[in-house]
């Protein structure tokens, strides 16, 4: 568990919260491939469940990929995409992502696919009349949940987008009403590294807060 | 502070965690009106600034309303909005949407409008090259941790979705390449209502997690 993990650290329930959001990594080469306890897998769904969405319309669905055969597919669907990415790129920023692993798919002992179904709740979903976008919206509040309870769990979570929507939705069988959001890879890790991977390489940094905060307009 | 206040309640510090993830709300009603705290604000925003963004882009922006007269602006393009959702409704329907306040943008003490650059970060944002909503997608987990730290701290976030893009837009200055995602209202409230004010309605139930649960394909 996150917190009881280093009592020492945490001194009050404050800092236990608030760590594990700052905690929290977008993991890529820590997997242990270790299985993930099946009572701990149903919590972190619990989480993203219990996401706020418009209209009360939960319109997401999780899809649990544990079979090998799928991941591997996916995985040699990936490594495509990410050579046409790399191709894009300057040389000074191909030098840095040739280096960098940009997925766990393999490693990690599971694959958690969520979708988005705008049917759910329609007609006149309460809140999505004017943005259509908002049930989408939805379906990634429901993933910062299940992230955050993941690390709190001691489990790595990492989001993978190198991928083309029609593959995903063949190769999981969706309909057509159905949109995949995400490929997350969950499993136990090493460890949680203290810095995002993307600085560590020196692909980007992060900003400070000052420079996108704004007062009363832009 | 959510934990610390009912103590009793929260025997380890597991539940503290997951008590926040099932006591936050979407807040219309229970607003108190009273400032939110500077340094609690900062902090919810540094949760918000700590989301994971694709390619680290961290694509948001943070817009602090507290200014009565943009507020009252947004206010009655809202109440437009909210009546032409409810001229869509069969009588049913009408009936419990007549009832439900759908909003507190002055009822909390401010607004805050979260954006979406998609140039910040760009060209070859990685792992936005097949996906391109990714971005958004990031701007709405920066959203939910928001939302989870102001749960923390005992404060409301009510997201209100009756609004018109372009309306927000020029009303807060926004440059031609940002997307308003949200405008959340927040402050101090009386309680946190236990079961989610659509469902207390009967506008729609919660779905069981099952029900949305597939293994291995759909």
């Amino acid at each position: 568990m996150g917190c009881s993990e280093s009592n020492d650290k945490f001194v009050n329930k404050q800092d236990c919260f608030y760590d594990v959001l700052f905690k929290r990594r977008d993991v890529r080469a820590q997997f242990t491939g270790h299985q993930v306890d099946e009572n701990t897998l149903l919590r972190i769904l619990k989480a993203a469940h219990s996401a706020p969405s418009v209209g009360l319309s939960q319109p997401w669905d999780f899809i649990i990929v544990k079979d090998l055969k799928i991941r591997k597919q996916f995985y040699e669907h990936v490594q495509k995409e990410r050579q046409r990415f790399e191709d894009l790129l300057s040389e000074d920023k191909k030098k840095i992502f040739k280096n960098l692993k940009i997925e766990g798919v393999l490693d990690s002992s599971l694959g958690l696919v969520i979708t988005y179904d705008h049917l759910r709740g329609a007609p006149n979903v309460l809140g999505r009349n004017t943005i259509n976008e908002a049930g989408l919206y939805s379906v990634c509040l429901a993933i910062e949940n299940l992230w955050l309870a993941a690390t709190y769990e001691g489990l790595g979570v990492g989001w993978v987008s190198f991928y083309r929507e029609e593959f995903l939705s063949k190769l999981l069988n969706l309909p057509d009403r159905v949109k995949p959001v995400a490929w997350l890879c969950i499993g136990p890790v090493t460890h949680f590294e203290e810095i995002p991977d993307l600085e560590r390489a020196q692909w980007r940094s992060r900003l400070p807060l000052e420079s996108v905060l704004h007062y009363e307009t832009w």
